[in-house]
Protein backbone atom coordinates (compact mmCIF):
# COMPACT_ATOMS: atom_id res chain seq x y z
CA UNK A 1 0.00 0.00 0.00
CA UNK A 2 0.98 3.47 -0.65
CA UNK A 3 0.16 6.18 1.71
CA UNK A 4 0.62 10.11 0.93
CA UNK A 5 -0.87 13.43 2.17
CA UNK A 6 -1.96 15.76 0.21
CA UNK A 7 -3.82 19.36 0.35
CA UNK A 8 -7.51 19.03 0.05
CA UNK A 9 -9.24 22.53 -0.26
CA UNK A 10 -6.59 23.84 2.21
CA UNK A 11 -6.45 21.30 4.48
CA UNK A 12 -4.05 17.89 4.69
CA UNK A 13 -5.53 14.94 4.66
CA UNK A 14 -4.26 11.09 3.76
CA UNK A 15 -4.80 9.14 1.21
CA UNK A 16 -4.30 5.83 -0.48
CA UNK A 17 -2.39 5.91 -3.65
CA UNK A 18 -3.87 3.06 -6.39
CA UNK A 19 -4.67 3.70 -10.29
CA UNK A 20 -3.11 7.18 -10.91
CA UNK A 21 -5.39 8.64 -8.01
CA UNK A 22 -5.47 9.55 -3.94
CA UNK A 23 -8.08 8.15 -2.53
CA UNK A 24 -8.64 10.15 0.43
CA UNK A 25 -9.04 8.52 3.48
CA UNK A 26 -10.93 9.90 6.96
CA UNK A 27 -7.89 10.05 9.19
CA UNK A 28 -4.49 8.87 9.60
CA UNK A 29 -3.51 5.17 9.55
CA UNK A 30 -0.93 6.32 11.92
CA UNK A 31 -3.58 6.60 14.42
CA UNK A 32 -5.58 3.41 13.67
CA UNK A 33 -7.81 1.53 11.11
CA UNK A 34 -8.99 3.89 9.08
CA UNK A 35 -11.38 4.17 5.86
CA UNK A 36 -11.57 5.68 2.21
CA UNK A 37 -13.94 8.49 1.52
CA UNK A 38 -15.54 9.56 -1.74
CA UNK A 39 -13.34 12.02 -2.63
CA UNK A 40 -10.45 11.00 -4.76
CA UNK A 41 -8.28 13.37 -6.68
CA UNK A 42 -6.01 12.65 -9.96
CA UNK A 43 -2.19 12.47 -8.98
CA UNK A 44 -1.17 14.51 -11.83
CA UNK A 45 -3.01 17.61 -10.46
CA UNK A 46 -2.32 16.45 -6.37
CA UNK A 47 -0.89 18.98 -3.94
CA UNK A 48 1.42 16.80 -2.07
CA UNK A 49 2.33 17.65 1.44
CA UNK A 50 5.18 15.60 3.34
CA UNK A 51 3.55 12.37 3.75
CA UNK A 52 3.77 12.81 7.51
CA UNK A 53 4.59 15.80 9.89
CA UNK A 54 7.28 13.97 12.51
CA UNK A 55 7.06 14.13 16.17
CA UNK A 56 10.96 13.76 16.60
CA UNK A 57 12.89 14.05 13.00
CA UNK A 58 15.80 11.84 13.05
CA UNK A 59 18.74 11.83 10.31
CA UNK A 60 21.55 9.76 9.90
CA UNK A 61 24.67 11.43 9.31
CA UNK A 62 27.72 9.33 7.80
CA UNK A 63 25.91 5.67 6.81
CA UNK A 64 27.35 5.52 3.49
CA UNK A 65 31.44 4.24 2.77
CA UNK A 66 31.82 6.39 -0.45
CA UNK A 67 30.24 9.67 1.34
CA UNK A 68 32.39 9.26 4.58
CA UNK A 69 35.39 9.12 2.29
CA UNK A 70 34.49 11.93 0.00
CA UNK A 71 34.56 14.05 3.13
CA UNK A 72 37.73 12.68 4.76
CA UNK A 73 35.97 11.25 7.89
CA UNK A 74 36.28 7.99 9.91
CA UNK A 75 33.68 5.76 9.30
CA UNK A 76 30.75 5.56 12.36
CA UNK A 77 31.69 2.72 14.86
CA UNK A 78 27.92 3.24 16.04
CA UNK A 79 24.78 3.90 15.17
CA UNK A 80 24.38 6.87 16.49
CA UNK A 81 21.03 9.29 15.46
CA UNK A 82 21.58 12.71 14.83
CA UNK A 83 18.07 15.40 14.44
CA UNK A 84 16.79 17.78 11.44
CA UNK A 85 13.89 20.35 11.85
CA UNK A 86 10.39 19.70 10.95
CA UNK A 87 10.05 23.29 10.04
CA UNK A 88 12.89 22.43 7.09
CA UNK A 89 10.47 19.99 5.58
CA UNK A 90 8.08 20.17 1.80
CA UNK A 91 6.13 18.14 -0.26
CA UNK A 92 6.79 16.44 -3.69
CA UNK A 93 6.82 18.93 -6.30
CA UNK A 94 7.64 21.97 -4.12
CA UNK A 95 10.33 24.04 -4.71
CA UNK A 96 13.43 23.75 -3.01
CA UNK A 97 14.63 27.60 -2.46
CA UNK A 98 18.39 28.02 -1.99
CA UNK A 99 18.70 31.50 0.57
CA UNK A 100 20.37 34.47 -0.98
CA UNK A 101 23.49 34.07 1.50
CA UNK A 102 24.28 30.56 0.16
CA UNK A 103 27.86 30.34 -2.00
CA UNK A 104 29.72 27.66 -2.47
CA UNK A 105 28.54 23.70 -2.61
CA UNK A 106 24.69 23.60 -2.60
CA UNK A 107 23.82 19.94 -2.46
CA UNK A 108 21.39 16.90 -2.81
CA UNK A 109 21.69 13.74 -0.64
CA UNK A 110 19.07 11.42 -1.48
CA UNK A 111 17.99 9.24 1.19
CA UNK A 112 15.55 6.62 2.18
CA UNK A 113 13.47 7.18 5.04
CA UNK A 114 11.74 4.77 7.64
CA UNK A 115 8.36 5.87 9.08
CA UNK A 116 7.82 4.68 12.57
CA UNK A 117 4.54 2.84 12.87
CA UNK A 118 4.44 1.92 16.74
CA UNK A 119 5.31 3.09 19.88
CA UNK A 120 9.29 0.95 20.71
CA UNK A 121 11.63 1.14 23.45
CA UNK A 122 14.45 -1.11 23.79
CA UNK A 123 13.51 -2.92 21.09
CA UNK A 124 14.88 -6.32 19.93
CA UNK A 125 15.58 -6.32 15.91
CA UNK A 126 12.37 -7.89 15.20
CA UNK A 127 10.84 -5.16 17.10
CA UNK A 128 12.58 -2.73 15.42
CA UNK A 129 11.39 -4.71 12.06
CA UNK A 130 8.44 -4.52 13.37
CA UNK A 131 8.18 -1.10 14.01
CA UNK A 132 8.59 0.57 10.60
CA UNK A 133 5.42 1.24 9.60
CA UNK A 134 6.74 2.05 5.70
CA UNK A 135 9.21 3.96 4.02
CA UNK A 136 9.54 7.46 2.10
CA UNK A 137 11.98 9.16 0.07
CA UNK A 138 13.92 12.24 1.56
CA UNK A 139 16.07 15.17 0.02
CA UNK A 140 18.76 16.32 2.65
CA UNK A 141 19.82 19.87 0.85
CA UNK A 142 22.70 20.82 2.44
CA UNK A 143 24.43 24.19 2.19
CA UNK A 144 28.22 23.04 2.97
CA UNK A 145 29.90 26.62 3.66
CA UNK A 146 27.68 27.06 6.74
CA UNK A 147 28.19 23.78 7.48
CA UNK A 148 31.44 24.26 8.29
CA UNK A 149 30.90 27.50 9.13
CA UNK A 150 28.79 27.14 11.86
CA UNK A 151 28.38 25.68 14.94
CA UNK A 152 25.18 23.20 14.70
CA UNK A 153 23.99 22.02 11.04
CA UNK A 154 21.11 24.81 11.83
CA UNK A 155 21.02 26.38 8.88
CA UNK A 156 23.31 24.41 6.54
CA UNK A 157 20.44 21.50 6.88
CA UNK A 158 17.43 23.00 8.49
CA UNK A 159 16.56 26.33 6.02
CA UNK A 160 12.65 26.57 5.02
CA UNK A 161 11.81 24.04 1.97
CA UNK A 162 15.89 22.00 3.03
CA UNK A 163 13.99 18.78 3.48
CA UNK A 164 11.51 17.72 0.87
CA UNK A 165 10.17 14.47 1.58
CA UNK A 166 7.56 12.10 -0.41
CA UNK A 167 5.72 11.56 -2.42
CA UNK A 168 4.32 8.77 -0.21
CA UNK A 169 5.48 6.19 2.14
CA UNK A 170 5.35 2.62 0.72
CA UNK A 171 4.38 0.15 3.28
CA UNK A 172 5.79 -3.19 1.19
CA UNK A 173 8.95 -2.44 -0.74
CA UNK A 174 12.04 -4.06 1.22
CA UNK A 175 14.14 -0.83 0.89
CA UNK A 176 17.62 -2.58 1.10
CA UNK A 177 16.98 -4.35 -2.25
CA UNK A 178 16.72 -1.00 -4.02
CA UNK A 179 18.57 1.40 -6.03
CA UNK A 180 18.55 4.96 -5.30
CA UNK A 181 19.33 7.30 -8.39
CA UNK A 182 19.93 11.20 -8.40
CA UNK A 183 18.60 12.86 -11.52
CA UNK A 184 19.24 16.75 -12.55
CA UNK A 185 16.60 17.57 -15.49
CA UNK A 186 15.97 14.09 -16.06
CA UNK A 187 19.86 12.99 -15.92
CA UNK A 188 21.32 10.73 -13.75
CA UNK A 189 23.78 12.14 -11.59
CA UNK A 190 24.42 10.06 -8.70
CA UNK A 191 23.45 6.02 -8.51
CA UNK A 192 24.09 3.58 -5.52
CA UNK A 193 22.54 0.59 -4.04
CA UNK A 194 20.04 2.03 -1.44
CA UNK A 195 21.03 -0.83 1.04
CA UNK A 196 24.52 -0.89 0.86
CA UNK A 197 24.61 0.87 4.57
CA UNK A 198 27.58 0.61 6.93
CA UNK A 199 24.39 0.52 9.92
CA UNK A 200 20.94 -0.47 8.81
CA UNK A 201 17.68 0.76 9.71
CA UNK A 202 17.06 -1.48 12.37
CA UNK A 203 20.78 -1.23 13.68
CA UNK A 204 19.93 2.47 14.15
CA UNK A 205 16.30 1.82 15.74
CA UNK A 206 17.85 -1.08 17.99
CA UNK A 207 20.68 1.53 19.52
CA UNK A 208 18.39 4.31 19.84
CA UNK A 209 15.59 2.77 22.07
CA UNK A 210 17.92 1.42 23.96
CA UNK A 211 17.52 5.35 25.77
CA UNK A 212 14.58 7.19 23.50
CA UNK A 213 11.40 5.91 22.87
CA UNK A 214 10.18 6.05 19.49
CA UNK A 215 6.52 6.93 18.54
CA UNK A 216 4.43 6.78 15.74
CA UNK A 217 4.94 9.27 12.58
CA UNK A 218 8.68 9.34 13.85
CA UNK A 219 11.18 9.21 10.71
CA UNK A 220 14.72 8.22 10.14
CA UNK A 221 16.48 8.94 7.58
CA UNK A 222 19.38 6.77 6.23
CA UNK A 223 21.80 8.67 4.86
CA UNK A 224 22.96 9.14 1.34
CA UNK A 225 26.05 7.85 -0.44
CA UNK A 226 27.16 10.74 -2.95
CA UNK A 227 26.04 14.13 -2.73
CA UNK A 228 25.24 16.28 -6.38
CA UNK A 229 25.40 20.10 -7.19
CA UNK A 230 22.22 21.94 -7.13
CA UNK A 231 21.26 24.82 -9.39
CA UNK A 232 18.47 27.13 -9.06
CA UNK A 233 16.70 26.17 -12.35
CA UNK A 234 16.98 23.28 -12.25
CA UNK A 235 14.74 20.19 -11.08
CA UNK A 236 16.16 17.35 -9.07
CA UNK A 237 14.47 14.05 -8.64
CA UNK A 238 15.39 10.92 -5.82
CA UNK A 239 14.27 8.35 -7.21
CA UNK A 240 14.16 5.04 -5.43
CA UNK A 241 13.31 1.81 -7.13
CA UNK A 242 10.19 0.08 -5.83
CA UNK A 243 9.21 3.53 -4.13
CA UNK A 244 8.96 6.17 -6.60
CA UNK A 245 10.44 9.21 -7.03
CA UNK A 246 10.70 12.86 -5.19
CA UNK A 247 10.89 15.61 -7.94
CA UNK A 248 11.28 19.57 -7.06
CA UNK A 249 12.52 22.57 -8.56
CA UNK A 250 15.29 24.65 -7.09
CA UNK A 251 14.89 28.59 -7.13
CA UNK A 252 16.67 31.40 -6.07
CA UNK A 253 15.19 33.31 -2.82
CA UNK A 254 14.15 36.55 -4.06
CA UNK B 1 -1.84 34.65 32.95
CA UNK B 2 -0.13 31.51 33.31
CA UNK B 3 -1.09 28.53 31.51
CA UNK B 4 -0.13 25.41 31.91
CA UNK B 5 -1.03 21.74 30.41
CA UNK B 6 -2.62 18.89 32.64
CA UNK B 7 -3.62 15.51 32.00
CA UNK B 8 -7.46 15.39 33.12
CA UNK B 9 -9.23 11.86 32.85
CA UNK B 10 -6.35 10.92 30.77
CA UNK B 11 -6.62 13.58 28.28
CA UNK B 12 -4.32 16.65 27.79
CA UNK B 13 -5.95 19.66 28.25
CA UNK B 14 -4.82 23.89 28.72
CA UNK B 15 -5.31 25.69 31.81
CA UNK B 16 -5.26 28.99 33.26
CA UNK B 17 -3.44 28.88 37.30
CA UNK B 18 -4.95 31.51 39.11
CA UNK B 19 -5.83 31.17 42.92
CA UNK B 20 -4.33 28.05 43.68
CA UNK B 21 -6.15 26.34 40.65
CA UNK B 22 -5.71 25.28 37.52
CA UNK B 23 -8.75 26.45 35.36
CA UNK B 24 -9.33 24.39 32.43
CA UNK B 25 -9.69 25.86 29.11
CA UNK B 26 -11.78 24.56 25.98
CA UNK B 27 -8.58 24.78 23.65
CA UNK B 28 -5.04 25.90 23.15
CA UNK B 29 -4.49 29.56 23.69
CA UNK B 30 -2.05 29.04 21.16
CA UNK B 31 -4.48 28.40 18.69
CA UNK B 32 -6.99 31.64 19.00
CA UNK B 33 -9.28 32.77 21.75
CA UNK B 34 -10.01 30.04 24.13
CA UNK B 35 -12.85 30.48 27.06
CA UNK B 36 -13.20 28.94 30.48
CA UNK B 37 -14.97 25.64 30.87
CA UNK B 38 -16.27 24.38 34.60
CA UNK B 39 -13.49 21.85 34.82
CA UNK B 40 -11.32 23.33 37.99
CA UNK B 41 -8.25 21.44 39.41
CA UNK B 42 -6.28 22.26 42.36
CA UNK B 43 -3.12 23.13 41.67
CA UNK B 44 -1.67 20.53 44.27
CA UNK B 45 -3.54 17.70 42.79
CA UNK B 46 -2.67 18.70 39.02
CA UNK B 47 -0.81 16.19 37.00
CA UNK B 48 1.24 18.05 35.13
CA UNK B 49 2.35 18.11 31.12
CA UNK B 50 5.16 19.81 29.79
CA UNK B 51 3.36 23.05 28.93
CA UNK B 52 3.63 22.72 24.99
CA UNK B 53 4.48 20.28 22.87
CA UNK B 54 6.67 21.95 20.38
CA UNK B 55 6.96 21.30 16.54
CA UNK B 56 10.26 22.61 16.51
CA UNK B 57 12.36 22.25 20.26
CA UNK B 58 15.37 24.78 19.24
CA UNK B 59 17.89 25.17 22.48
CA UNK B 60 21.15 27.63 22.71
CA UNK B 61 24.15 25.71 23.83
CA UNK B 62 27.32 28.22 25.37
CA UNK B 63 24.97 31.26 25.99
CA UNK B 64 26.31 32.63 29.81
CA UNK B 65 29.94 33.57 30.02
CA UNK B 66 30.27 31.09 33.50
CA UNK B 67 28.89 28.09 31.09
CA UNK B 68 31.55 28.82 28.22
CA UNK B 69 34.42 28.86 31.00
CA UNK B 70 33.75 26.13 32.54
CA UNK B 71 33.95 23.82 29.96
CA UNK B 72 37.16 25.37 28.40
CA UNK B 73 35.31 27.01 25.38
CA UNK B 74 35.15 30.22 23.47
CA UNK B 75 32.49 32.86 23.55
CA UNK B 76 29.94 31.92 20.72
CA UNK B 77 30.34 35.21 17.80
CA UNK B 78 27.07 35.13 16.79
CA UNK B 79 23.80 33.34 18.23
CA UNK B 80 23.48 29.84 16.33
CA UNK B 81 20.79 27.75 17.95
CA UNK B 82 20.76 23.68 18.16
CA UNK B 83 17.89 21.46 18.85
CA UNK B 84 16.83 19.20 21.17
CA UNK B 85 13.74 15.77 20.71
CA UNK B 86 10.20 16.70 21.66
CA UNK B 87 10.62 12.62 23.19
CA UNK B 88 12.83 13.50 25.89
CA UNK B 89 9.80 15.90 27.51
CA UNK B 90 8.57 15.77 30.86
CA UNK B 91 6.43 17.65 33.18
CA UNK B 92 6.62 19.45 36.55
CA UNK B 93 6.44 16.61 39.26
CA UNK B 94 7.64 13.45 36.53
CA UNK B 95 10.64 11.92 37.68
CA UNK B 96 14.04 12.05 35.55
CA UNK B 97 14.87 8.83 35.28
CA UNK B 98 18.80 8.03 35.16
CA UNK B 99 19.65 5.35 32.33
CA UNK B 100 21.12 2.02 33.64
CA UNK B 101 24.27 2.92 31.68
CA UNK B 102 25.38 6.60 32.96
CA UNK B 103 28.39 6.74 34.93
CA UNK B 104 30.21 10.31 35.52
CA UNK B 105 28.48 13.95 35.44
CA UNK B 106 25.08 13.96 35.47
CA UNK B 107 23.58 17.23 35.36
CA UNK B 108 21.30 19.55 35.47
CA UNK B 109 20.69 23.00 33.30
CA UNK B 110 18.53 25.32 34.53
CA UNK B 111 17.12 27.23 31.53
CA UNK B 112 14.61 29.95 30.69
CA UNK B 113 12.32 29.12 27.93
CA UNK B 114 10.71 31.11 25.11
CA UNK B 115 7.19 29.73 23.92
CA UNK B 116 6.68 31.22 20.12
CA UNK B 117 3.42 32.61 19.64
CA UNK B 118 3.18 33.40 16.03
CA UNK B 119 4.35 32.66 12.76
CA UNK B 120 7.58 34.46 11.77
CA UNK B 121 10.28 34.79 9.51
CA UNK B 122 12.99 37.46 9.15
CA UNK B 123 12.31 39.33 12.26
CA UNK B 124 13.16 42.78 12.95
CA UNK B 125 13.80 43.01 16.79
CA UNK B 126 10.72 44.29 17.79
CA UNK B 127 8.95 41.85 15.60
CA UNK B 128 11.03 39.03 17.80
CA UNK B 129 9.48 40.39 21.04
CA UNK B 130 6.22 40.76 19.71
CA UNK B 131 6.49 36.76 18.69
CA UNK B 132 7.07 35.68 22.27
CA UNK B 133 3.98 34.19 23.45
CA UNK B 134 5.26 33.99 27.08
CA UNK B 135 7.87 32.10 29.17
CA UNK B 136 8.43 28.88 31.03
CA UNK B 137 11.22 26.90 32.44
CA UNK B 138 13.33 23.94 31.04
CA UNK B 139 15.97 21.39 32.57
CA UNK B 140 18.49 20.76 30.32
CA UNK B 141 19.24 17.31 31.90
CA UNK B 142 22.69 15.76 30.24
CA UNK B 143 25.12 12.83 30.46
CA UNK B 144 28.61 14.18 30.29
CA UNK B 145 30.17 11.68 29.72
CA UNK B 146 27.93 10.44 26.49
CA UNK B 147 28.40 13.82 25.65
CA UNK B 148 31.80 13.85 24.98
CA UNK B 149 32.08 9.74 23.56
CA UNK B 150 29.27 10.46 21.05
CA UNK B 151 29.21 12.36 17.22
CA UNK B 152 25.51 14.26 18.40
CA UNK B 153 23.82 15.16 21.45
CA UNK B 154 21.40 12.25 20.95
CA UNK B 155 21.59 10.29 24.19
CA UNK B 156 23.26 11.94 26.24
CA UNK B 157 20.42 15.21 26.07
CA UNK B 158 17.83 13.63 24.53
CA UNK B 159 17.12 10.28 26.59
CA UNK B 160 13.91 10.17 27.69
CA UNK B 161 12.63 12.29 30.61
CA UNK B 162 15.95 14.51 30.35
CA UNK B 163 13.89 17.53 29.62
CA UNK B 164 11.73 18.40 31.95
CA UNK B 165 9.44 21.78 31.01
CA UNK B 166 6.81 23.48 32.86
CA UNK B 167 5.15 23.71 35.38
CA UNK B 168 3.42 26.49 33.11
CA UNK B 169 4.10 29.41 30.81
CA UNK B 170 3.90 32.91 32.30
CA UNK B 171 2.83 35.74 29.63
CA UNK B 172 3.99 38.87 31.43
CA UNK B 173 7.02 38.32 33.20
CA UNK B 174 10.19 39.86 32.04
CA UNK B 175 12.38 37.33 32.11
CA UNK B 176 15.49 38.98 31.18
CA UNK B 177 15.06 40.94 34.81
CA UNK B 178 15.02 37.65 37.14
CA UNK B 179 17.03 35.52 38.75
CA UNK B 180 17.37 31.25 38.56
CA UNK B 181 18.07 29.19 41.37
CA UNK B 182 18.64 25.45 41.11
CA UNK B 183 18.29 23.44 44.79
CA UNK B 184 18.71 20.51 45.32
CA UNK B 185 16.74 18.84 48.05
CA UNK B 186 15.75 22.54 49.06
CA UNK B 187 19.13 23.47 49.39
CA UNK B 188 20.77 26.14 47.06
CA UNK B 189 23.15 24.81 44.47
CA UNK B 190 23.63 27.56 42.09
CA UNK B 191 22.66 30.85 41.76
CA UNK B 192 23.05 33.11 38.23
CA UNK B 193 21.50 36.46 36.84
CA UNK B 194 18.60 35.19 33.95
CA UNK B 195 19.05 37.86 31.89
CA UNK B 196 22.91 37.68 31.87
CA UNK B 197 23.08 36.04 28.68
CA UNK B 198 25.79 36.36 25.51
CA UNK B 199 23.07 36.94 22.99
CA UNK B 200 19.03 37.39 24.24
CA UNK B 201 16.21 35.17 23.36
CA UNK B 202 15.41 38.31 20.49
CA UNK B 203 19.04 37.86 19.13
CA UNK B 204 18.66 34.43 18.72
CA UNK B 205 14.51 34.86 17.08
CA UNK B 206 16.08 37.22 14.98
CA UNK B 207 19.29 35.50 13.34
CA UNK B 208 17.16 32.00 13.65
CA UNK B 209 13.99 33.70 11.12
CA UNK B 210 16.96 34.93 8.68
CA UNK B 211 16.79 31.51 7.21
CA UNK B 212 13.95 29.76 9.51
CA UNK B 213 10.09 29.93 10.16
CA UNK B 214 8.83 29.83 13.59
CA UNK B 215 5.45 28.44 13.98
CA UNK B 216 3.20 29.05 17.24
CA UNK B 217 4.59 26.75 20.28
CA UNK B 218 8.23 26.52 19.03
CA UNK B 219 10.43 26.91 22.08
CA UNK B 220 13.94 28.26 22.93
CA UNK B 221 15.50 27.12 25.84
CA UNK B 222 18.36 30.20 26.41
CA UNK B 223 21.03 28.07 28.19
CA UNK B 224 22.46 27.88 31.53
CA UNK B 225 25.17 29.69 33.76
CA UNK B 226 26.08 26.47 35.83
CA UNK B 227 25.62 22.93 36.33
CA UNK B 228 24.67 20.52 39.23
CA UNK B 229 25.29 17.20 39.96
CA UNK B 230 22.21 15.01 40.07
CA UNK B 231 21.77 11.96 42.35
CA UNK B 232 19.38 9.69 42.08
CA UNK B 233 17.06 9.73 45.10
CA UNK B 234 17.03 13.71 45.31
CA UNK B 235 15.07 16.08 44.12
CA UNK B 236 15.82 19.02 41.79
CA UNK B 237 14.04 22.58 41.42
CA UNK B 238 14.69 25.37 38.96
CA UNK B 239 13.23 28.30 40.42
CA UNK B 240 13.08 31.48 37.50
CA UNK B 241 11.71 34.39 40.01
CA UNK B 242 8.62 35.82 38.52
CA UNK B 243 7.77 32.54 36.57
CA UNK B 244 8.02 30.05 39.16
CA UNK B 245 9.77 26.64 40.35
CA UNK B 246 9.86 23.29 38.05
CA UNK B 247 10.73 20.16 40.23
CA UNK B 248 11.73 16.83 39.69
CA UNK B 249 12.62 13.73 41.67
CA UNK B 250 15.62 12.28 39.86
CA UNK B 251 15.69 7.86 40.04
CA UNK B 252 17.99 5.02 38.75
CA UNK B 253 16.75 3.42 35.68
CA UNK B 254 15.74 -0.41 37.16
Amino acid sequence: MRYSRIALAGRPVWGVVEDGLVHVLDGSPLDGPVTRTNDRVPLDGASFLPPVVPPVFYAVGFNYRGHVAEHGKLAPQRPEVGYRATSALTGHGCPIIRPAGVNGRFEAEGEVVAVIGRTVKKATRQEAQESVFGWTIGNDVSAREWQHADRTFWRSKNSDTFKPMGPWIDTDVNPLDQTTTVRIDGTAAATFATGDMIFDPFDYIVETTKYITLHPGDVLWMGADSTVQLEPGSTVDIEISGIGALSNPVLEES
